[in-house]
């Protein structure tokens, strides 16, 4: 794994591989109902169906799926996956509340031993995923793994930057207790952690972020907000 | 939030509460059945009906429950409390497939400011949770977050002690992407996890872990391994 030091924006970037760049995630499904396998088998089957998982590597094991990328652009890949994959879940449960686990990392596939310095950091885009008209909320939380060495940078700096993007983007829409509050189009919250995640990415070699995204919730019913 | 620097052992302790050291957690519960509304809602009350909530702060959102920890033992009422809920979810799920999704966070309260490097950090002690008579499967993720100029050390130096560990206690049975897998009953899955978080913690002041708990998979049924 990782012990590399941060690479500032002057780096060269070499064209590291996505596989090498260990760019992936893991996805947890969780359909609220009695049929779940069902659901969760034909959601991941609808992936394949519509090509969503072209350029990806998905294994499934008995706690979630790792999916990781192969070829560009690797990060928007990922999160088209993780919408389409939720959104089908949704529908296949007739509207029922699924919530998701998504894991999003880089720069530290598995325990192989990879020093990102060497290679250089790849330049940010913008993740497009599109919409999916399914209103998700979902609390997301970042983390930048610096090593007490690696020369300068605040970890809560990174963090902070990321939230302010997502506020001017209109999808945090409020702080949470070790998370941020993201509501929006399921494919709108998800490009918003995707986006931070590749940003951060471009100053520091390993970073994490997770989210728990929750659509169909008898909560949000029940209120009456969507 | 915190920039501070990282606290070696030699660090005088000054008996912060565990208030102001931010040690809580966001706890999910994913009973994957029908009446998913009546497991949670029973599952948390059954843990208020036999005091596992004794100096904890419960408060549930639409995605999540917060438990903030306010008197010691702060981690072991944490882990009690998750080990519990889970437990009764399953219970009251009949046995059924239930997943929870576990985030420990320490330093870093919320959106307010905190420099945990001015109170010290405290020592670690080994968290004991009874047994569930549950086995459970997780995927464990353990994040150390340092700064860039926090003096010397390691993110993943810290990672790689932690799995060693949880390996030499019987739970940590094999690497995944992104995770580690546990397995065991529930509440030595969860102690390994927090001892880890609060190890971790005497030499960092932010760190934090996640767990995706799985227990009553019927993939696990299905291989007639338990």
């Amino acid at each position: 794994m990782s012990t590399s030091t941060t690479v500032g924006p002057d780096r060269q970037h070499t064209g590291a591989s996505p596989e090498a760049l260990g760019i992936g995630m893991r996805l947890s499904i969780h359909p609220h109902c009695d049929d779940f396998v069902q659901v969760i088998l034909g959601a991941l089957q609808d992936a394949r169906t519509t090509g969503l998982d072209e350029g990806l590597v998905v294994e499934t094991d008995e706690v979630s799926t790792y999916v990781g990328a192969r070829t560009a652009p690797a990060e928007a890949r990922l999160l088209r996956y993780a919408a389409g994959v939720v959104a089908a879940a949704h529908r296949r449960s007739g509207g029922g509340h699924v919530v998701a686990h998504v894991l999003l990392s880089r720069g530290c596939p598995g325990e192989v031993s990879c020093d990102l310095g060497a290679v250089g950091l790849p330049p940010a885009y913008p993740i497009e995923v599109p919409a999916t008209g399914v209103h998700a909320v979902a609390q997301w939380s970042l983390y930048p793994l610096l090593d007490g060495d690696s020369g300068g940078g605040s970890h809560m700096a990174h963090i902070e930057g990321a939230i302010a993007a997502a506020r001017a983007r209109g999808t945090a829409v409020a702080p949470a207790h070790y998370a941020t509050k993201l509501t929006g189009d399921l494919s709108d919250v998800l490009a918003t952690a995707g986006d931070a995640w590749l940003r951060v990415g471009t100053e520091v070699p390993h970073v994490v972020s997770h989210l728990t995204v929750s659509v169909g919730s008898p909560t949000r019913r029940e209120e009456g907000s969507r």
